[in-house]
């Protein structure tokens, strides 16, 4: 049957079903009606400002009452960026002048990791849960998070990823394969084309760490949910699924393409970010693709590639913005999000619903 | 509960589990134990000559009255190779010379591709299934197998292999993840880096496809044999948990290098043989990793690696030989094959046996 656990005992969940965070594209809307479906919403706040992470879960307790995961970047803050990356910048030059615009900029790093301005918000709104992306913040930072009685996760791309958070005291490991869309939340070093796939890193992970194990990576029906339990996980985190809801914010272009998406038709890129991260592929991914291993770290990318995608006319936006995709986008449907709850529980419940106690 | 399909049906199957041929490593007192307990024993014909082949499906007979498993590859020949591949050589020049060699000698094609002499060997000996890697062999090679009464089988590691696999008449589809150990089947010339993890590529290909669909990749025990079936698929096909019983012909240093395997301890690599393939890294793939796109075609590498393998002192050969594996070397366990079926039948069945029917 359905894996109950600390999890979802805690959380007061009725299924096992998280929302991926999503930065940039999972709105309080979203999350509100996963979390009222009997799910668990998430807010990305990769690409937020603290008055903006506020507005957000407010606007997300207006509409519900149940479980929020709030999500944050522990990326290595990369120093003094201007100057660097010449080769990438002299890559960009022609797609900019191209675009009308002039020579490209210096890089910056647009966003601060998690920090003490973080807490604060985490003191004042106390989320049921906190999750981070690119490891865990320090271990004070951290202290000050569970003492607010959140249940903190993280996501693990490798074994030894995992153990190395369930060392530090997290309350669930996100083990997420290949398969994902958006960004690895990979840490420790691990080069992403020796990551694993889910088939391979779930039952390790499960294995390896004592706290309940959540499978993220190419899950987007009630098979995949379905499978992920008996590979062992406690629950399941689902982005691309949920990116075709109405209530999420992404452009026509990107919800085009993943409409339109194979199995084969994404690739692990940096050259939007500078984290490795998994889009559908598009005209800019493949004009830059000779220059992956010269993106600056993340999130300085991001300062370069932004001004080529402001500058595009919204009908070509598909060639140049990210088009975040896992590889199963062709599992996914059109439907609003509490409808894809049920029915999700539903696929899955058929399946589950014989298997031995 | 278990599947029961066609193929379980048309080969007398216990159990829907197939042993991967892997060429090289899988022998006949292998195939023949998997036969006899159940599951489906494969030869792979990869690196024999036709006197060979037929001398192991002779051996196999004389263990086993089941069915067996021929495979064969269908890899383009590469043509005139001479003279070509100036970096390779280049770069394995200090290599060659460490280990007492003289010059890197001139590259050549060391297996020809699936052809009429594999034919007669097929049509003299019957062998209940003929399975292809790389594709499958011209229609008029293909029609003749089929007209033995052989069960046809090939990879496919995207859905669009699959659809062409079965638009050409193949019996089932083996569906390969990322995860898998060994060579790609790859033959559509999608970019390994963009093939799918099997938690993706299987319901996929399941829903793409009308013919059976076999897991593989990073299948090693009953969880995820049960896992590929609530994924659709209607049998397994595991070969790194295979290599470590005792009646796999593998290098003893190959042997524990997959005992001491982790999750992202793999790499696929074109160093080996031209085609990309996933092995645990060792200290050769390591040294020539940079010229991974300069290799020459599949099977041609092999032609410059075998020197090297050979020239290098036993106690050293695994940091030079392929030591072939998938990314789930750390749930496969030493025994013998037959008691290695009934554990994983064993397995699989606690967790399916309430699943309904």
């Amino acid at each position: 049957m359905w894996p109950r656990n600390e999890l979802t005992e805690r959380l007061g969940l009725e299924w096992p079903i998280i929302q991926a965070p999503m930065a940039g594209s999972a709105t309080p809307e979203l999350a509100a009606a996963v979390s009222n479906a009997g799910g668990l919403g998430s807010l990305g706040f990769g690409v937020s400002t603290v008055e903006e992470i506020g507005a957000m879960i407010e606007a997300f307790g207006e509409l519900s009452g149940r479980a929020l995961n709030t999500n944050f970047m522990c990326h290595k803050d990369p120093g003094d960026v201007e100057g660097r990356f010449p080769e990438m910048r002299a890559g960009l030059q022609r797609l900019y002048f191209e675009a009308g615009l002039g020579e490209v900029p210096q890089p910056t790093a647009p966003y601060a990791p998690f920090g003490p301005q973080h807490v604060e918000l985490i003191q004042h709104y106390r989320p049921e849960v906190v999750s981070f992306h690119f490891g865990l913040p320090d271990d004070e930072l951290l202290q000050a998070v569970k003492d607010t009685g959140a249940f903190v996760m993280s996501s693990a791309t490798t074994v030894a990823e995992a153990r190395w958070l369930e060392e530090r005291g997290v309350d669930a490991i996100i083990a997420q394969g290949t398969e994902a869309g958006g960004h690895r939340g990979t840490f420790l070093g691990t080069d992403p084309t020796e990551q694993p796939g889910l088939f391979a890193l779930l039952p390790q992970v499960v294995d390896a760490v004592s706290v309940p194990v959540i499978a993220a990576g190419g899950i987007a029906d009630g098979r995949g949910i379905a499978a992920a339990f008996v590979l062992g996980a406690s629950a399941v985190q689902m982005g691309t699924a949920f990116l075709r809801c109405p209530e999420a914010s992404i452009h026509p272009h990107h919800r085009e393409a993943l409409a339109r998406g194979t199995d084969s038709s994404t690739r692990l890129t940096r050259l939007f970010s500078g984290g490795p991260a998994r889009s559908q592929i598009n005209r800019y991914m493949n004009a830059l693709h000779h220059l992956e291993d010269k993106a600056p770290p993340y999130p300085t990318q991001s300062s370069l590639h932004w001004p080529l995608a402001a500058a595009t006319p919204d009908e070509e936006a598909g060639d140049v913005i990210a088009l975040w995709s896992g590889q199963s986008a062709a599992l996914t449907r059109e439907m609003p999000a509490a409808e894809l709850v049920a029915t999700l529980a539903r696929e899955a419940g058929e399946i589950l619903g014989g298997i031995r106690d």
